[in-house]
């Protein structure tokens, strides 16, 4: 069994070096808990994905230190796209998740945007400011 | 962009060899949405982690065909626990999540499952009949 988080309230917050990852949820669109849960695990294991090939010394600390990883929210879809921007522009894993529209939004709608797992520090340059969702 | 479920509702329940991964929340718990979705996207990527050591080819799969994901839920600890035994039974990878406890639950609590990436057929004998969260 997985203790999720083990680290994550804990340790990442106080140490700057520490690696997390951010999960992005827009909360001007509906979604049900579930969707939510849903979008967000895509975003998880998208930009998981993307440090594994891409940043894997990132990857491999956040596996063995209990994958912190932080759900917080904005309120449009040009701020996340905005987020999205800044991170590839500090060179951070990101991958930004849409939704087929077949259940509950509209086709094509960008839903969620995971960041990291990357240095703590380097994300809360981009999301720092942002509230839990 | 990652276009998130792409082949899920459209084309998983009706074959039955494609491959999906499932995430099982626990209802009889008090989580806020944010904490729901953290849970689930710890269920997935450490599923999926396991899917991707131990049975790449049905990992690729789910990565390449848009990683079909869906949201359940049971009603206590116990059921849980029982999705998890039925799932080492089947040879599928999975992921038991518990929580540190340290914001809205008990430390320990048994939060979340994650059920594959693995062929839907083999995933639905274990939770077909469970509701989505």
């Amino acid at each position: 069994m997985r203790l999720a988080g083990k680290r994550c309230e804990r340790d990442t917050y106080k140490l700057a070096f520490k690696v997390k990852q951010v999960i992005v949820l827009r909360s001007d669109i509906k979604m049900s808990p579930g969707k939510a849960a849903a979008q967000a695990s895509h975003a998880a294991v998208s930009s998981a994905e993307e440090a594994r090939r891409n940043y894997p010394s990132w990857w491999r600390e956040w596996i063995e230190s209990g994958q912190c990883k932080i759900v917080l929210k904005v309120n449009s879809e040009s701020e996340i796209l905005e987020l999205m921007r800044k991170a590839k522009e500090l060179n951070l894993p990101a991958a930004l998740i849409s939704d087929m529209g077949l259940t509950e939004l509209e086709p094509g709608t960008i839903t969620a945007l995971g960041i990291g797992p990357a240095p703590s520090n380097l994300i809360d340059k981009i999301t720092g400011s942002l509230p839990l969702y």
